[in-house]
């Protein structure tokens, strides 16, 4: 099991994201990220607090928040996305 | 005009929020926190790209972003949303 793992938030309900980054650190992920996209960004924000506040409650820590920009799309019909990156660590 | 301002993002058009940035900063403000709560959170992060990377380009950092949980509602109908705050800084 690798010490780092990354989780792409997307369209399924919440819980299942709540769920995967939880058997990551049972399985003894060190960090795990969750990265959004778009409109995910809030879901993605919703998983991590869930995770930290209910499910693993003084056992992992909000590391780093990370936000930016990227194109997506065909070319010459790209449009711009924001991103976020939430990366939960195990104290 | 205060070093450090605040904007709470709601349920208007992201470009309200892009454009109440831009007049801050330029009215002498340093910093601009861009404040948002459950699905707001993805709008929050589009307002700041868009300031960051449109209209004040090599101008201004993301110098801090933080997320967290806040109850909201009435006694007795209490629920737990997200929140997110977004630290704009000049350079």
């Amino acid at each position: 099991m690798a010490a780092e793992s990354s989780i792409l938030i997307g369209q399924k309900p919440v819980m299942n994201y709540v769920l995967a980054t939880v058997i990551q650190f049972n399985q003894g992920a060190k960090r795990v990220s969750l990265k959004a996209r778009g409109r995910a960004i809030s879901k993605a924000v919703d998983a991590a607090e869930i995770v930290r506040t209910r499910f693993l409650p003084g056992q992992v820590d909000i590391s780093a928040v990370k936000i930016g920009s990227e194109k997506v799309g065909e070319p010459g019909k790209e449009r711009v996305v924001s991103t976020i990156e939430i990366v939960l660590e195990r104290k």
